[in-house]
């Protein structure tokens, strides 16, 4: 294959008039196909469905501990989706609070709670001249939304192949107390799937930060999504490495079972040094009488431990499989050589990252949707949805079938390759 | 029945010595109950777990509208549990959002969205110099709880037999522009159980506050909670109301069916004008990707309609109804003409009020406590758990056995017998 960069105006025209007959073909097909959000496919659902057979009005509804789950009490969690979570989340169960249907929500709510009362008794944020976050890019478009939602500045970090760029997180951690946080996803990273080594994570740790109220947010909502039963990537535990360092307080970790159990119905959970424990519990005693404990309880009695756990992520990684491989293997067979795109292969996680040529993302996206292939909107990456570059997008194959989902392919690496000859064309 | 205030000093000392007598013959007994909080009790849950078969494995899992309620979306709630919760709340089914397992969490983010972000585009309640809340007295702990850990001043407004006193309600929302909000638990009020007179009602709905962000936040959880079949409360549908007296946006209403279904694992709503929801979707569409559908589908499909609802709520009021009952005989049969306390016969909620004699509630929640029964701590309804009277006690029926609740009553009455007895000892 010739790269598109080395083809004169000609060779680009006659490349521009094939990929306008492909696409008209497309066209006429009438697709409606979505790959915007990292929804779980109808047979990933399937997988779960017998969890809700698992509680009925027959059952035992305490608590090993005894206390009845269908009335008012543990705040915290009942103690056996306490130990699930811990377990997942690679802590002790004294460390964790399992929460509601939404990590998310813990983390808006965690971030509320810092504006309007500080962090671990320190100055609310709402009292404070300037609030920075790190925001390591492409990352997660809701992560920078509630960052943006309560006017806190964010500050692009480039997210490498082993995380993000530590020299300028060290940089601004420790140089500006105004930087209160850094968003991360340290493990099969949304969207570009990669993971943070141990050398970053220890960097992490080690961190001085010149603010006291300064955490990192580690949203590790893909700490067991691996997509492969043979190689699976592996993190150095944060809350360790941090307890090592001197600094146990500095992170905040969630996770939830959304794209284990059921998006929406599955529970969650943060977990942090017991010093964070108590004052969020502090705050969440105001909030709520406690989360729903039947529905931990339901979880707790279907997987009953992270071997159960483990076993189901493999059902997942199985249906997973294919849909990853139907994008990546379209990737390489349709760009590779043409020098018009990079892209990551993922070993877990959700998403396959794409880095278009500079300026053509959005001309990607909008021509995927007039073919009726729906994207996550291009610059969603990135805080305030502007990707400097307009290069990167992201692309969720698991909610198609597979079969959709390699149509879907086709048309992305169809406009990809349109949208690049326009740029050359353009440019030339 | 001889008055208490009527005795010399001799006839208080004899009546003393015999209750002393019955006060140890009780401490003997080593009793453990509590009627501290508003749980329901073992035999109501019991008539919730039918529910738990109507989900299973083979059920189809769709709403009305064809939406996957295992997957994300429905922010705002499925369909069929919108028209469920407006037909309880009396709204239609447009001005609902359905939330999450717990009213006192909406209730909670409606207050922190103010704080952070004002009320419909408003300046942000953190911004603001001063913001004061009303709050009818005796109330709802939690309610208080809330507005004391957003720094908010809380203003104490007598309760009536027919409602806050309207005239100091006037008085402040019209005339204070710091008075941004007042709790009110319009029927069935915790803990006195009165409900609104339409006057009332309209005289809310007819405020002209001076502060553009003032809300009622009308906490109606108890709104189809009745003890009798014949006999209920109805109050006038205060979004209507507002409605007709161009205020449309000047209320919140608050419901949950966690005293209906499960308390920690039933569904919450919040009911307003269109412009309201409008600006709390835009804030909850940070906050979370949606709420438990499932559970939503759990019960639209269980209690079908309001009808079905009703059926069920009189299940509930047939259980109540002995434990009010061993409440409301034993004060009067025991306090009757001793002219020592004060209390209401409610005809639906969760609660007894009791009034004592002026100073005497902490010593008789001490004793209580002393012989092994468990009451609310005196003070709590009111802010800051203040009561200025030190008389308000909260008696909660429900979670004891009716043959628990007679002792635990029996307990009662003799405590406010000692502790009246030792305060005219004392006077004199």
């Amino acid at each position: 294959m010739k790269a598109y960069k080395d083809m004169d105006r000609d060779e680009l025209l006659t490349v521009k008039a094939a990929l306008e007959e492909e696409y008209k073909v497309i066209e006429a097909k009438g697709l409606n196909l979505n790959m915007a959000r990292g929804k779980p496919g109808f047979s990933q659902l399937a997988l779960s469905m017998p969890m809700l057979d698992v509680i009925n009005s027959e059952s035992d509804m305490r608590t090993v501990l005894g206390n009845d789950t269908r009335n008012y009490g543990d705040l915290d969690g009942i103690g056996e989706s306490r130990k699930l979570m811990a377990d997942m989340m690679s802590v002790q169960k004294d460390n964790v609070i399992v929460c509601g249907n939404s990590s998310l929500n813990v983390m808006y709510d965690t971030i509320a709670r810092s504006v309007t009362h500080g962090v671990m008794g320190g100055t609310p944020w709402s009292k404070q001249d300037k609030v920075k976050f790190l925001c390591p890019v492409p990352g997660y478009d809701r992560h920078f939304k509630i960052t943006e939602f309560f006017g806190i500045e964010m500050i692009n970090i480039p997210l490498h192949d082993d995380g993000p760029d530590m020299d300028m997180v060290e940089k601004y951690v420790n140089g500006d107390a105004a930087v209160k946080g850094i968003w991360c996803v340290p493990k099969y990273s949304n969207p570009t799937g990669i993971s943070y080594s141990d050398e970053v994570v220890r960097r992490f740790a080690n961190l001085k930060p010149a603010a006291d109220d300064f955490r990192i947010y580690w949203d590790n909502a893909y700490c067991i999504h691996h997509l492969y039963d043979d190689v699976h990537d592996e993190i150095l535990n944060i809350l360790e490495e941090c307890e090592k360092a001197g600094n146990p307080d500095m992170v905040y970790i969630f996770s939830s079972t959304s794209k284990i159990s059921f998006p929406g119905s599955g529970i969650s959970a943060i977990a942090a040094s017991l010093n964070n424990i108590e004052h969020i519990k502090k705050q969440m005693s105001i909030q709520t009488i406690g989360h729903d404990k039947i529905n931990q309880l339901r979880h707790a009695r279907f997987f009953k431990d992270i071997d159960g756990l483990m076993a189901h992520m493999k059902q997942h990684a199985k249906l997973l499989r294919p849909k990853f491989e139907a994008v990546l293997n379209t990737l390489e067979s349709e760009l590779g050589g043409l020098e018009i795109g990079t892209w990551i292969k993922p070993r877990g996680g959700y998403f396959v990252s794409f880095d278009s040529l500079p300026g053509c993302a959005k001309n990607i996206v909008a021509k995927c949707k007039d073919l009726g292939v729906v994207l996550t909107d291009a610059g969603a990456t990135f805080p305030y949805g502007k990707d400097p570059n307009n290069s990167n997008i992201r692309i969720a194959p698991t909610f198609p079938t597979p079969e959709e989902m390699q149509e879907a392919a086709e048309v992305f690496v169809l406009c990809v390759k349109l949208a690049s000859v326009e740029k050359y064309l353009t440019a030339n």
